[in-house]
């Protein structure tokens, strides 16, 4: 029997602003993303969404991001050191971490956020020295890799707990990358035709790119968006579906 | 034989800017209040400081405080909710805390900072509120409270692990508080004058105040500075006097 | 023939997270208090916000705060120098203006936000700080001063341009005050309720208490909100009102 | 007679943090380019700067730069459109001049900090849009281009005021670029060694890189450094030896 996960990053208010349909998600994924206070978040947001992943029972992950509030921790950000960006995903999975356990929750994954995900899936250095830093903030962490990225092949290589993501709504290219938002295709709007593509990917343990060719991979968690009503019912819509073609939808195991 | 541990707040460079005499001052005492981020310290400058704790065997506090790296801390901040206090604490002291183990290394304890720690000290509902973090941080973090102020009746009061400070370069009001900085005679200067001090205090378990007055204390830690090399040298003679009238130097014991 | 101007604080949009109905309430209000950066607002939501200003022959002033996203500047910050203070104004004020002027318009006036209104409504020292500082910003800004406050003097004892601000859904106490939120009576939510106190603060030239008692005032500004839909029904049935009244409803004169 | 500007990154310390020797420096350059809140300085530290240029008569240039505090904009962040680096361009330049203006003094010049001048260096896009912030801020500015950069090429095309600024203690590569921070011979430590260049430089027209090849340039503002003693003595002499050679050493004419 398949077993997968469906992750969404949430958490992200800051302050007086408020972000997402946090609420609703948590009724549907198993695995919550929240934001460190980086590049989204703050201390008490954090807290909240901690008591609402626990009393719900989905998983806890660190996402870290650069510090960067005004760009959303999307702009590429040039020239730390493996220091700086030890110290900086450190430091933002023990706050989390510290949250947590005051609400007697632990934390199960860490998914690097915005641009910090994209150049570790890049970029294989950049990518061992973030598994390296979730390593030291515990080897009960699960890193949650993008398929097919540097990211995924240093987690891999490293022997910790790693699970490959895959997108519901999101064309690929022919290297298993995806389809940058501006490109014509890039984005899945239909929920049906979302739910299929990930049918798929489970049924062929691989991901089918927008020319038709097949990228192996192994689908273990989901993402999924929560940034407006049509995200929701699409994600919504998977989860059903995934169900109904028996498929179990199931937290990550810690340290799995 | 009396044992006494010496503190003073450490790591407060950030960024590019460099503050405080660290490295000479961790030769002096046995603890060291780590700023965190939100008033002073970077994630890169909390793990140098951290390695350097653990290298030289002094016991690493956390030393969280308001949010202000402009005002460093020091400009009372009204009107946080006791939930967005104590997130506020739980993060700080988190972020320490994976740093930390991170380099193999455990927090012995936590002193609030600046205009945090005189709100506490002053306010029993928020000293409370902070007491409670830090349990709820974890049961093995001392609590560090200035003598004699609400925040050490908090801490006493709730049972856990907590150690009184006094100063050993300030003068104290008749009801144990610290004689404001501006005013005449708030500091003392002279580093056998500070030792005396001290030495007093821990001979009489009371400070005398600028009346002549006792004022009952349980000298556990004593405050040093590191901000000048007068700062450091009145330090350095204070440990030096202290050994030589028999005073053991040494860290705090964790949870004891 | 009575004039007078509609205020909102507007362009509290940050990075990626959006407040307020800025759109509809610039089709409303006379005024627009823009957000400088320090408690919201940034440089690319000033420059929008300017721009639909100008667009739509909206006034635009300065809404300068504390440095405080968090607590988007309505935590009370206690200790800042006369010297910081003003430094802090200018910064806000000059960093509006040369985005106003690089779009072809002209600041009109200054209103302090949230908890710095607050203190600046009570402190006179204070508050004469601020008006030198929006003095020394240029002699052709307005000074936008809650009626009956310790602001209100000070501007109109410096002798430059200051109006006086009144409140369509808010009690008042019998010193001309505003009832705490908390308190019950404190808003006022039924729109013709409040057209009709602003009706009656016009025809009286003063407030009246919610004790019966009236205050002298000279309402030349009413500060509406935009937080929600009852709250820009309110501010637009206001509007109405007052000119089916004869009540003329402009924007300030620069420097008048 | 040749005339010359010698200028220098002034007010760069940040609340408590303290940086640089700015009141030396302000003895021997002619130009301060003046940090505005975003990677280095804050309201009280560019007002404390402001005053001291203008009493020892010397040229205010904002220097404005990425938000990156704790990497001192030092940082390439990539991904700012042409709206976020022009809004964030007025901003600090409108800042920094509400503030001189409060002081009676006036802006010379703008030259962009760190990173953002380095990608401006290299990328005429980007170059273009800076050079436009700053002619959108006021006719009267000069734009400070490191010589033989897309930042002076722009500055150039655009037809406003450009100064092309030279450096004292670098080496340069072919192409008219540094040589690197890192490599051997990157920099000149020996005083007479970097008055001779820069006379050179002047009498030639032209750098020499460190293969021997001229490099045509117009010499019109020379960067010194005041981050040390020997900095700060390189500079001294520099001034020294210039005028000894019969160089006139002035500041920028405003708009010229």
């Amino acid at each position: 029997m398949t077993t997968i996960d469906l992750n969404a990053d949430l958490g992200e208010s800051f302050g007086p602003w408020r972000m997402g349909r946090d609420a609703e998600m948590l009724d549907i994924v198993t695995s919550a993303n929240v934001a460190c206070g980086f590049h989204a978040g703050d201390p008490v947001e954090m807290r909240r969404t901690v008591r609402l992943c626990r009393d719900k029972g989905v998983g806890i992950g660190a996402h870290p991001g650069f510090r960067d509030l005004e760009g959303f921790g999307r702009r590429r950000i040039l020239g730390l050191s493996a220091e700086e960006l030890t110290a900086m995903m450190l430091y933002q999975i023990g706050a989390l971490r510290a949250i947590a356990r005051a609400e007697g929750a632990a934390l199960t994954h860490v998914k690097p956020h915005g641009a910090l995900n994209n150049m570790a899936s890049e970029d294989r250095a950049l990518a061992d020295t973030l598994v390296a830093a979730v390593r030291a903030a515990g080897d009960d962490l699960v890193m949650m890799a993008i398929a097919a990225t540097a990211l995924e092949d240093a987690a891999r290589a490293d022997g910790g707990a790693v699970v490959s993501e895959v997108f519901a709504d999101r064309a690929y290219n022919d290297d298993g990358t995806l389809v940058a938002r501006g490109l014509p295709g890039a984005m899945i709007h239909d929920p049906d035709a979302a739910a299929d593509n990930v049918l798929r990917m489970i049924d062929d343990q691989a991901v089918t790119s927008i020319t038709g060719r097949k990228v192996p991979v192994r689908p273990e968690t989901v993402c999924v968006h929560g940034d407006g009503p049509a995200a929701v019912a699409l994600a919504a819509n998977l989860r059903t579906r995934l169900e109904a073609a028996g498929v179990t939808v199931a937290r990550l195991a810690p340290g799995g």
